[in-house]
């Protein structure tokens, strides 16, 4: 199946966003999705294996890039800089799908079949995150943890950039990592307080 | 539906694990499920809604316990804390329910359908917990992102304990909490290199 995103593709993808968010995706068939997008269904069939696909087809590309990404970072950082240095490198990527990615959380939230899916990427995110970890010379625990953790960081940062769309795509990437660093401190008082280390 | 775990419901829930560990699950019918009980099929009905949710009986009981962990902590602690606090709070009862939790894990890895519930299964728990850390005070995007990062921390230690079951569960999830301190240290260097602070 082609990858290159031409123009086909990417009007396959519109015309299927487009029509999901008019009718439901159930109601939706690939016929209809060819015909909008001004092709053939044959034409749909080289693109995508069938009508979901459509949908995550930005996802695999994602993944892509983060592996990429992971595996570019400089060679001195530790892990979970390595996925904050990756998470920036596909923030202009994510900025310019923009269009596809709203419309695409408002279809996924309204189907659960799509909702499963969404998270069975994810899962899937994780797992090729701690590979490209472990392929730097992390441990293997180390590069689970750091991967699952990475992507809890990178799910609240895609709510709040739903949530404020405004927000600039990088700053939101490097503020959450601060969150989890501010939040891991008072892991290492003797209390477990917010003060941290004020009784250690 | 009765929630008490009584005699009947633990042995529907045995009976369908032994199962679905013989015959894959999508061989079994809960008449078979409650044959083997020892039960009608209207007792099943009266605990389980259908036969994938015997599976998930846990989960709910899992749920409640950690939110009440939660709410009980020390109201001194900070968010991250908190969680380490409940996690602790529930190990004894994970401890307890070990004869079930692994064969459980089995099935759910062999079976698409219930990998699917079981991720869905988890972004409910995220949602409660931070729900429950709101409750405690702590403001909405603190509490998201900290139920997302304790969430990745807990099923690092399910998949830790199921390769190491001889291993203490409450001193794994202690390690755990500490190894995500130790991985969000370089965060705060300069330079994010593994040698923390080396060139701040």
């Amino acid at each position: 199946m082609p990858r290159d995103g031409g123009p086909a593709r990417l009007r396959l993808r519109q015309a299927a966003l487009d029509l999901y968010g008019e009718h439901g995706f159930d109601q939706v068939t690939t016929a209809e999705i060819a015909a909008r997008a001004g092709v053939t269904e044959r034409t749909f069939y080289r693109h995508f294996a069938d009508k979901r696909e459509v949908l995550f087809d930005g996802e695999q590309t994602l993944r892509d890039a983060l592996v990429a990404g992971v595996a570019d970072a400089p060679e001195a950082l530790a892990p979970l800089p390595t996925l904050l240095w990756a998470f920036r490198a596909v923030a202009a990527v994510l900025e310019t799908n923009r269009s596809f990615s709203e419309p695409l959380q408002r279809v996924i939230a309204a189907t659960p079949a799509l909702r499963e899916r969404a998270q069975a990427k994810a899962a899937a995110l994780v797992e090729a995150l701690a590979t490209a970890l472990r392929d730097r010379g992390a441990a293997e625990s180390t590069a689970a943890l750091a991967a699952q953790i990475g992507m809890a960081v990178f799910s609240h940062v895609g709510a709040s950039w739903f949530l404020h769309p405004d927000r600039n795509l990088d700053e939101l990437i490097r503020e959450t990592f601060e969150d989890l660093r501010a939040l891991t401190v008072p892991l290492a008082t003797a209390d477990g307080s917010s003060r941290a280390g004020a009784k250690d």
